[in-house]
């Protein structure tokens, strides 16, 4: 199986999935291709909670602001899976979550002139997950990438019944992640926190409180999330990744 | 094969895929996952009109603003169909279809810690259903739900040359989609109809008016449409779903 | 394979794969059902660009705002793959390509009533797809359509270092891309080039000038592109598809 993620949205990613329908019998898994453009960061935020829900494949993802400079096109061992895209922080964290714990070795893919096309999708990317895909990483001598492009997401200070975390990304309904992680909050389901000194609810499910009411609650990745009930929590709480955050529970 | 659809948008969808794909060999097809978002109504009309298309399936559906809460999961058994999302009304009227006046039978799926998430399209919803397809609802010794939420749609009222309905829902278009039975403009083609008063051109095509044009015609759904060739129908009608509007033929 | 593309957005695109689904085991591919709206020389751009990266297939695409007219349903045989859609231009370039110099036949597909609908998509072309896929357009017996629609685009006239071409098509980037060959930047990257008289910088990639900047490059089609690294080039040289430019190096 070989899983596509990329911020193209439309209609390039089939210039990809054309090309791996002729080098490759593998099954094809869209993920995405509606991360946010050129934003390395958020993809590498989903990469890593979305893949490891797949069983042993190949993923495709291209974010890749930097196309045609210098940066390195790579495939990633990790575990029974393998990646493929720019190394640019992109497959590290996601790579790591699949490796659990084990290896993570990185591979330069080879370019025959890397500044022939700004298209790396379909004439670097696309041929190379085949070609891993068919033949393993093991079996195609790619030279070992000892210093890959690392990105990783900032850790929060928690000391108790506080907690001074960031916002990693803000998903499609404009839930606000953050980074704190949401045992913080067990124990207080109906009770009030303090976010930036303002009082906020506590609870389990967007519905406990009323429309367009905001609450903090546990999102999917197991963290601390600022919402509103059928509504976007980021622009009610004032809050855009990369913003810091203050939580005080009672 | 399970089809999947919900108003996640991006890039959600991917853990119900990876899940999938992570418990079942069965064939994956996308419906949509651009519902509008938590509009259980319109999604349920989308549903009816277009699992019917598909084969022998289950189908995975999931907009569900009640997330959390105590409504509960439930697998649906319909003709050589079967349905598994939340028990809000989004399955029955496709349910209904598929059976094609056969039996619909409802079954509670069982959640360990039903408040333990907010995401049981990955949680609990892509396990069912992968837990349908490859062992059939009668495997599964699910309890049977006698009274699930059920979701209805407004009747019209229709009189000779008249009739006053309700718009269902408005396409991505901007066709409006009433509950009028096209039938009712047959042999009026290039006549005009009057709605809410107002004369209105009855075509058998978009393109039988001029461009920005406003008309009446019936759509792929069967039913009657305000429509604007190459435009949109419910900003020129000035309507939105749930409105009412009266028809009358010359 | 089948491959689907159209400007149907959401849900409509579901009705084909359902149909699809039901009548033949082919495999399908999506190639984008987010063209622009019945714009179908964008789309014929783009089937160009992107069907020849597939293995030999069926490709099903509609784009089609003549919908019910009297516009005819056609087939098309191009070396080893098959197109099917509307009789407007769309699949012809795509076809020629496909073709790589050889025949390019059309047959015109049956319809029972042209005028008993506005979903073609559903109703003609998905049924008509999954009866070349598993026939083969030899074996339909099709009448023959020797006056396609047809559509070209227009033809840049270049003289050494000038050129005066016209921008074909606006991506999803804001990249212009126009007509004129890629060739005539070489041996210019690093220096200036002039549109419409204004200095712009030649650059092999997009991240080659700073951020916001507008730069001349080739684009994935090998023809010349007019972009603005990480922003949109369409609002920052003030085109659109249609336009003219006169590109001058020196």
């Amino acid at each position: 199986m070989i899983t596509l993620a990329s911020d193209f949205g439309s209609p390039y990613p089939a210039a990809m999935r054309g090309v791996l329908c002729s080098r490759t019998d593998a099954r094809l898994v869209d993920v995405t291709h509606d991360f946010p453009r050129q934003d390395v960061r958020t993809a590498a935020f989903w990469l890593r909670e979305l893949l490891p829900t797949f069983p042993a494949a190949v993923h495709l993802a291209v974010v890749d602001p930097g196309v045609g400079t210098d940066r390195r096109p790579i495939a990633v061992s990790a575990g029974e899976h393998a990646l493929v895209g720019p190394d640019n922080g992109l497959l590290l964290p996601a790579a790591r979550a699949l490796a659990d714990g084990g290896d993570v070795s990185c591979y330069e893919i080879p370019v025959d002139d890397p500044e022939s096309t700004t298209f790396h999708g379909r004439d670097v990317f696309a041929p190379a997950a085949a070609a891993v895909h068919d033949g393993g990483i093991d079996g195609l001598d790619y030279p070992a990438v000892r210093d890959p492009v690392d990105l990783t997401f900032p850790k929060p200070t928690v000391r108790g019944d506080e907690a001074r975390g960031d916002v990693l990304v803000v998903d499609g309904f404009g839930n606000a992640i953050t980074n704190i992680p949401g045992d913080i909050l067990h124990g207080h389901w109906g009770a009030y926190a303090r976010i930036d000194g303002e009082r906020v609810p506590v609870a389990r499910t967007y519905d406990a409180v009323g429309a367009d009411e905001r609450l903090l609650t546990v999102g999917s990745h197991g963290n601390v999330e600022l919402a509103v009930n059928r509504g976007r929590g980021d622009e009610a709480f004032g809050v855009e990744p990369g913003g810091t955050i203050r939580l005080a529970l009672p």
